[in-house]
């Protein structure tokens, strides 16, 4: 296999853009707009997922609105799996499970169809970013409500600065990028 | 190649199921994410459009939030070509360009980052569903400000009895399902 992932590592590290003061002042935003845009990098960036995920049973992936779509749809595209979605509240048409967080100001709901798994699915939950984990925590919540596992938490940068892998264990979380 | 056209889309048109009163009495919704969530006929999804666009000469998927990012991204990563996203106001960090359209009751404006395309890119507009076209026309306009062009617009639904092809000529739209 002439993959290399510490290459690819390198490669999609060096395609994040840092937007200053977004979305408000004193914020360092990390843009992967870079890194979706090219087609390289992008493949580069769900293949990396891909090898790690092709080595273990997976059934479905849980794609976090919105831009863990992009990820999520592809590696499940990759891996021959389908997509299950979390959503915020309204948004899905279907009878949902509903799980609240909070935010730094007030709250917040995600859902799930309430058929989006099975019981028994080994699933991979994904997002581009893991910060402080509360959206991620909430859908691992909405996927255990299905009567599924959570395999891991998968995402493209993680913030080690803010305990959202802390937040998640005992899941497992698994990141491309380290901040 | 084994493929056949006739039979995946039969297949998907059976996947998709049908929600009274959503988002509000007396709408038919088209919920596509039983389609989605089976790994068989998501990746029948993408391949008939990986099946058209590989004889045609892409640049980039441009993909509409969010449901458009399911099918763009995974469309995407087969081609081995890049994502631009359109997405409402706010929600991208760099600086974008604008355009407003109007909906049956106010308008709403959508955002395209200003590099997210080169010019002399050839893009396929994608999205789930293709209903009056406004969303549709508003990411073209996003394309052709960048000075890239519109190869086609593609959907997996297009609502046949809504003026939504009408609206995008003289782009082409290219539909998986009709109804």
């Amino acid at each position: 296999m002439s993959f290399n992932i510490t290459d690819a590592v390198a490669e999609i590290k060096a395609g994040v853009r840092v937007i200053p003061d977004f979305p408000k002042p004193g914020i360092q935003f990390l843009d992967i707009t870079p890194i979706i845009g090219c087609g390289h990098l992008f493949r580069q960036t769900v293949d990396v997922f891909k090898e790690r995920y092709t080595q273990q049973k997976v059934d479905a992936i849980v794609a976090i609105d919105a831009r863990g779509f992009i990820f999520g749809s592809a590696l499940a595209y990759a891996l021959g799996c389908g997509v299950a979605l979390v959503r915020k509240a309204g948004k899905l048409p279907h009878v949902t499970y509903k799980t609240d967080y909070t935010l730094e100001y007030g709250s917040n709901t995600v859902e799930m169809h309430i058929d989006a798994l099975k019981p028994g699915d080994r699933a991979i939950v994904i997002d581009d970013l893991l910060a402080t984990g509360g959206t991620a925590a909430a859908a691992c919540k909405l996927v255990e409500q299905t009567g599924a596992t959570v395999g891991e938490v998968a995402v493209v940068i993680e913030l080690t600065f803010l305990p959202g892998r802390e937040k998640l264990a005992p899941y497992e979380v698994y990141s491309v990028l380290k901040y």
